[in-house]
Parts: structure tokens; sequence; C-alpha cells
């Protein structure tokens, strides 16, 4: 009988990546394929995983009869919803195992090896995520209506609230201010339009410009920031508190935003040791070493 | 040839009501319809108002022919979008003329006769609108994603941002955090879900706990009021800065909100002359001399 080999496979809303190893922890393929949020349809889903896998496989000289002797682990967004994660596995998998989390639990897999410690995702949403003595627990990231403080998203409604007070004469106008309103015009009605239709990921595309302003000594900018920073610290120090010895940051705004967090939380944050793909094949491992004891 | 008649008509989204008065300003007659935000179907808008009217005349003793000897004006919830008076204004009007203009106008008109004074509407948005010198202006007032600082819609979804800090802790629980929680029996998801097809008068609707909590000294009730009272605060700072001498309130929270403003805001705050219905009356009068020089 052959060596089992184990795959990761890492589930977001634009891309599904897969990576596959030897027991030894060799690399032997990787692949793309399409969206594989799993709130999305199981058999869109899965259509993206089989793409990814079989180019890891074609790399690695194998063939799809080969997947029955893998073991897989999946990160996945979305895969907090036990409904979703149902619906995914009303469908077979052709693996030897499936394991399936959410991609916060993977990433910290991946960053701690399944040691004490904590991550936290700052992107067009934000959440905490630590884990300690093995018990597993979620600080924020309950989405943007009420919740993923220091996101992009949180950031870019934030501008737009502080950019209607300089319009009104609320508060006095500054450079980040007036770029933003002239964006629109000037014309608040066209703001709110805008307002009307915009989604997380619309209000995260203004974070830039944010940043920009801030790095230039802007006012606002600087305000913005620094309210982003202490969002995202209360996260950090919960996690912290919590019993994690140390802090991954993940996601497009942790560099720009750890300038902004208080020293003590600064000190506290470490390289990852690995990606969320091999915290997938942490996972997918594991999984596959309770199953045959 | 007969006296002039003014009719006063305020339109809101629940109901709409009309007011009868003679050019000495004795009331004659009052009555109300359906639904008149203008954003409404023109027909459902004109039906309502048309019942409201026919009410108020039945009252005064006259017929519906009479309606073309009336001058009416209207405050409408809605009638900051001209394309909405247009659609109202496409179905031709009884009266013997007609003008319209937003809600906060009307109360405006009739808290100050028309003379120089602010308005601040707190209910479950929020809305400052001040004249000064004949000038109008807004101050806030674009709505429950970015903008309606101090409103209830506001203070009921900070309410929910405060409670998952507690949840998580992030922040202190208290017996506020705790009455909320317990409501969605301590599940985040459950709380989550309602979140995800929740609109601001489902949010407002939590504004009366948390002032009952803030009367009694709980830390995050007090909290959440002094958030809402500086929102507040600042559109009526600006509204005093541009020129009103005084201003007046409006909405179910300007009573219980008014003790959290500073005093010197305090000290700005009077009586309104007359309600909406009369500022209504007021510009029925003077579109119709306007056009009858």
């Amino acid at each position: 009988m052959s060596k089992p080999l184990f795959l990761g496979i890492d589930g977001g809303g634009t891309k599904c990546r897969a990576r596959l190893r030897n027991v030894d922890g060799a690399l032997l393929g990787e692949g793309t394929g399409g969206p594989s949020n799993i709130r999305l349809d199981p058999d869109l889903v899965w259509t993206s995983i089989l793409t990814a896998c079989r180019e890891a496989l074609a790399q690695a000289g194998l063939k799809e009869d080969d997947l029955k002797g893998i073991h897989a682990g999946m990160g996945a967004a979305g895969a907090g919803q036990a409904s979703a994660v149902e619906r995914l596995l009303s469908r077979a998998h052709p693996f030897a195992s499936f394991a399936i989390e959410t991609d916060a639990h993977t990433a910290w897999l991946g960053a701690f090896g399944g040691g004490d410690g904590a991550i936290l995702i700052l992107g067009t949403g934000s959440c905490g995520y630590g884990g300690v003595n093995g018990q597993c627990r979620y600080v924020g990231g309950w989405g943007f209506e009420i919740s993923d403080e220091g996101s992009g998203a949180s950031i870019g409604r934030e501008l737009l609230r502080r950019c209607i007070w300089a319009h009104d004469g609320r508060a006095p106008a500054t450079p980040l201010s007036d770029a933003l309103l002239a964006e629109f015009n000037n014309d608040l009605e066209a703001l709110i339009d805008w307002v009307g239709a915009a989604r997380p990921s619309d209000y995260a595309r203004y974070a830039p410009l944010v940043l920009e302003h801030a790095g230039r000594r802007d006012p606002l900018g600087i305000a913005l920031m620094k309210d982003a920073g202490d969002g995202a610290s209360r996260i950090a120090m919960r996690l912290l508190e919590l019993g994690a010895p140390s802090l991954c940051l993940f996601g497009g705004l942790s560099e720009p935003l750890k300038p902004w967090l208080p020293p003590p939380i600064q000190q506290a944050i470490v390289q990852p040791k690995a990606d969320a793909l091999d915290g997938a094949i942490l996972l997918g491992r594991s999984a596959s070493s309770r199953r045959q004891p």
C-alpha cells in the first residue's frame, strides 16, 4: 500500500486554492479553481474544489483515481454556518477523508501549527480567532453592520460619515474630505445614491485613500486610522487576555494598521509558521489520524 | 367672490393629516388619511391626501367642489427627492393652488412662523434644519447607514454592537447587555440573523430599553445615551452656529435626549409657535400670495 498523501484546500469567495504534500511534508503540487465560499451553490463549489485538486494532482503526476488515497482538509469562507457545511457535504467527496473548518481556523492552524496563539484578520472585514489549550474561539467578525471593527469596510463607511460632517460644516474640511467629496462632485445626493447600492467591498475601496492622507498627517485621516487601530486593538487585547501568547496578523490591512496598534500589542505580533493552505493540510492530517487510530 | 380658505397637509409614511383654516386663521376642520410618503405610488398618495381633505371639508360643511377655492400646502416625507415630487405632480391636483415642501420645512415654518430658527428632529432617524434670513438648509439627515446621529435607529444599532463586545469579553457585561443578549438567548447567530433583516425602525425599537437602563445608571446605557447626545449636539451646534437664535426639538426621542445635551444647547431650546400642519397652511398661504401679487 502506498503512503498517504495530504491535500490542503483554501476556499474563498473569489477563488479556491489547493496544495498537495506527501507524508514527509514534501510539496508535490498546487492548483487553483473558481469561487468556493461554501454559502454558494454546492455544485459550483465542488467544481471549483476539484478543478484546483486536479491541477495539483497533475503537477504531482497523479490521476483522478488517486484522489481516493488522499486525505483532504479545507478551510472555507462561510463554514461558520452549519447549514452551508451540510449543503456542501450533501454531495459525496472523492477523498479517503475530508475535513472542513472555517478559513480562520486553518489560518490559525497554519500560523501556530495547532499550538497556542491567536490570529487577527484585517481585510474588507475583520475577525479575531484564537486557540489556547485546544480550546478555540472567535472574537469579533460578526459582519459589517454591527461588527468588523478595524476593517477596510468600517474605515470606508466612517470616512463617508465624516465627509458629510465636513460638508454640513459640523467638522472642519480637510484635504481627505475634500478629495472624497470631489469624487461625488460635492453632491451629497449622489453620495447617498452610491451608499444605497454599496457593499462592504465598495466601502473598503476607500481605505487606501484614508491611509494615504493619514500618512500626510491629514487630521481626518489620522482620526479614522486611530479609530480603526482602537477597534482592532480591542479584538487583539481580548485574544491575548484569553491566554494567547502571541498574535499573527492577516489580510490586506494588517501591515498598514500594525503601526496604529499600541506598542504592547505590536510586541506580541509574530510571523506565521505556515500559511492557511498548510493549515488545511494539518487539518486533513489530524482528522485522518483521529479516524484511523 | 368668497374669501379664500387654506389647507395644510402633513404627509407621512403611515398616515396623512389635513387641517382647514379660513383667511382669519379660524379652524374649520381636520381629517386623516392613509400613507403619504411621496416616494410611494402617486395614486395611493393622492387617495390618502384626498381622504384627509374630504374629512376636513365635511367638518367645515363644505363639498368636493369647494376644493377648487382652497390654497393647499403640503409638508411631505420624501419631498427632498425631486423625482418623487415630479411623480406626485404628474397627477392634476384639485386645489386653487398647491405647494409642496419637505416635512422638515413645514415643521420649521410652523415652529418659527417663517422667522429665524432651527429644528432638530430626533425619532427613528434624525435631521437638522434651519432658516436664517430666508435661507434654509439641512444639517444631517442623510439616512441610517452613514448619517442620522442621535436617532433611535443609531442608538439601537450601537447597542447591538456593544452587546457583541460584552459577549466576546471585549467589554464588561452590564444589566443592559445581559437583557439584550437574553432576548436572543445569548446566541449571536440568532442576533446576526435578526440584523440581516432589520430595518432602521427595528433597531429604533431598542432605544427605550437603552433609556430605561441608562436611567438606572447602567454604564453601557449611559455610554450609549452620551454618544447619542454628542451626535445630536453636533447637529444642534452647527444649526446655532449658522445663525439660528433658537432651536425646537421634534420626534419621539426629543424629550428623553434633551437632558443629554450640553446646557448651552438646552438653553437655546424653545417651544414651537405652531405645529407642522399650521406650517403647511403657512406654506400654502405664502405660495398663493406669491402667485397672485
